[in-house]
């Protein structure tokens, strides 16, 4: 059991361990005052996961209910987070009491938004059972849902009482979901520099990604317990991303999330349009901020090793461009890049005209 | 021009002053970046004091768009608060952008909340135009809509870049509406002692509420700027409701809140409610910490003085002690009462039990 403190205001635990759902009670006393529970999930993971959480409230002697929702981004709406309002009215939910979010980013987000405008806020604590929520989502306090083509344009920052992460949960994914959260696990590995890039390449020599790029390697209580405390650190030291550090995490994220959006959504999975805006980070960092060709070589590798796509296919080049502007951090239609001097040495506020940008995502379509 | 700085997390100035609104722009600069500004105001307000603000923002250079809703408590919904991010959307608001709330709490709240989650917060600068929201709803970054009976019942905790209280707005008001703020200025009177009861008793005594039960009185620049200042003091030692001293504020709004719910909200006034809220705090008061009896009646004069309603009527009392248990600050059904052991020394987290709230509740009705 690996424990991650999030120095925010209030300070959290983020617990890595595998195993962790089925001795839950040792947790979330710290987390949870006794009281009502309402724990949402999503029809893939309750009926894997929800079991063991549910024993461990038991002996808890929690008042849970349950609610199940379908999976996918599409719940991510206004109209779902209503719909939750109307369980915590009826429930009666106090500030006190607490919203369980059991699942990926997409519950993470949508239950986290709830719980953060809910009473203006009662309790959450983070349950990923994804490798993306747990080495991205659910550390950071964002939570926010979707708004007509606008990926997480209606949201807030609201910190948990707690996060558990179980390694455990990751094993039984899909490969596409793992695959999902390898481009952020990369992302890490290019902030940091050898320290986390030398356990990555090696877990993934142990466990090659196989044919079905799978980089199942990744599932490892240290290197998720690496990503939580790098992100852990950025996040208490700018909690509402004002100072500038935080966007550090969005190393790749400028050109991944236009993609996304680019595709309605639906083209691209996050990771997949992470794995190529990072590809585009290292592209642009050679021409922009000096990253030397070796060390571009190597993150193309790493990139390549987690099985991410090598080119942008059935997406408009143009309607990207177009989506950088509507980037949230942009300011007159500029989005400020996160490039890397070196692996390691990431640079923030990096300026990228929009010719610059049209030529990058055209090498991405065609390389 | 009386300027009060409020020491949150960042800070910012509420400014009180008559005629601020035909020279904002000597405010603006420091509130506002120039950029997109989206005025959100409503059908009564905007005739009345739109132009002034938008020959301001003529010197000041902003691409201003403005939006006039229907006026009334029943515009304070999640639909709206949609209608209103797709305004933002469509004019591709950044966070270096500006949201102006003009008007009443009514606006300050949907505007504020659609502010603090549009992109996870844009800039925002409330222009308060009615006493209530002068001196409580525009200082202190309470944000929200209405839920079904819930008022307020979604929102979150933002804090504007600047509040611009120009108190000649006070002066186009309807009675009802000084009635209204003025629940509120007694409020902070029995919180603050004599230091602010002199006052108010001197000002009502110059201009004496009408027939009309009108405080006019009380719409001065000195008396709101004391309001603000009160409460900028205690929001900053205690910015999201977590240390407590900030339920101070709610003396009087516990019953009054559950008689604006009680009545469906249309049946009284949020500062009708709130007189009779304060009503009963000082009955409690006598009851549970000891308030002298001539103080008592010294705060009973003072409510009838404002104008407030004597007589709980057309509310079923039953309804009234069931709303409290539904109040956002229950625990476990039961919520602390903040009482007064004398004008000027409050205390809080008093239980009051079901029977002595039924017995107030009923002495409301029958005085």
């Amino acid at each position: 059991m690996i424990v991650c403190r999030v120095e925010t205001e209030p300070a959290y635990d983020v617990v890595v361990a595998a195993g962790l759902l089925s001795r839950a009670e040792e947790v979330l006393p710290a987390a949870a005052a006794p009281g009502r529970v309402v724990v949402i999930s999503d029809e893939n993971v309750a009926p894997l996961h929800l079991p063991a959480l549910r024993e461990s409230f038991k002996a808890h002697e929690a008042d849970v209910t349950e609610v199940v929702l379908p999976a996918g981004e599409e719940q991510k709406t206004l109209a779902r987070a209503e719909e939750l309002y109307g369980v915590l009215y009826e429930r009666r939910m106090t500030r006190h009491d607490t919203v369980v979010a059991l699942g990926g980013g997409v519950i993470g987000d949508l239950a986290g938004f709830v719980a953060a405008t809910y009473l203006r806020g009662v309790g959450l604590v983070q349950v990923p059972t994804t490798l993306l929520a747990q080495v991205d989502a659910s550390v950071g306090g964002k939570v926010a849902v979707d708004f007509r083509a606008g990926k997480n344009h209606v949201g807030t920052f609201y910190q948990p009482r707690a996060v558990m992460a179980d390694v455990d949960t990751l094993t039984t994914l899909p490969a596409v979901e793992r695959r999902n959260g390898a481009a952020e696990v990369v992302k890490y590995a290019f902030l940091m520099g050898d320290e986390m890039l030398f356990p990555v390449e090696a877990a993934l020599e142990r466990a090659p990604t196989s044919g079905e790029r799978d980089p199942v390697g990744l599932c490892d209580e240290r290197i998720i317990a690496a990503c939580v405390g790098y992100k852990a650190a950025i996040v208490a030291a700018d909690e509402r991303e004002e100072r500038g550090d935080r966007q550090l995490l969005n190393l790749g994220h400028t050109v991944g999330h236009a993609i996304e959006a680019a595709g309605g959504f639906r083209r691209h999975s996050h990771g997949e349009a992470v794995g190529l805006g990072l590809a585009a980070a290292l592209w642009l960092s050679r021409r922009c901020t000096g990253l030397p060709a070796t060390e571009a070589e190597r993150g193309e590798r790493l990139l390549d090793a987690v099985g991410a796509p090598r080119r942008l296919e059935g997406v408009d080049p143009d309607l990207v461009v177009d989506m950088v502007s509507r980037d949230k951090k942009a300011t007159a239609g500029e989005v400020p890049f996160v490039l890397l001097e070196a692996l390691g040495r990431p640079v923030r506020g990096i300026r990228v005209g929009p010719g610059l940008l049209a030529e990058v995502v055209a090498w991405l379509r065609d390389r």
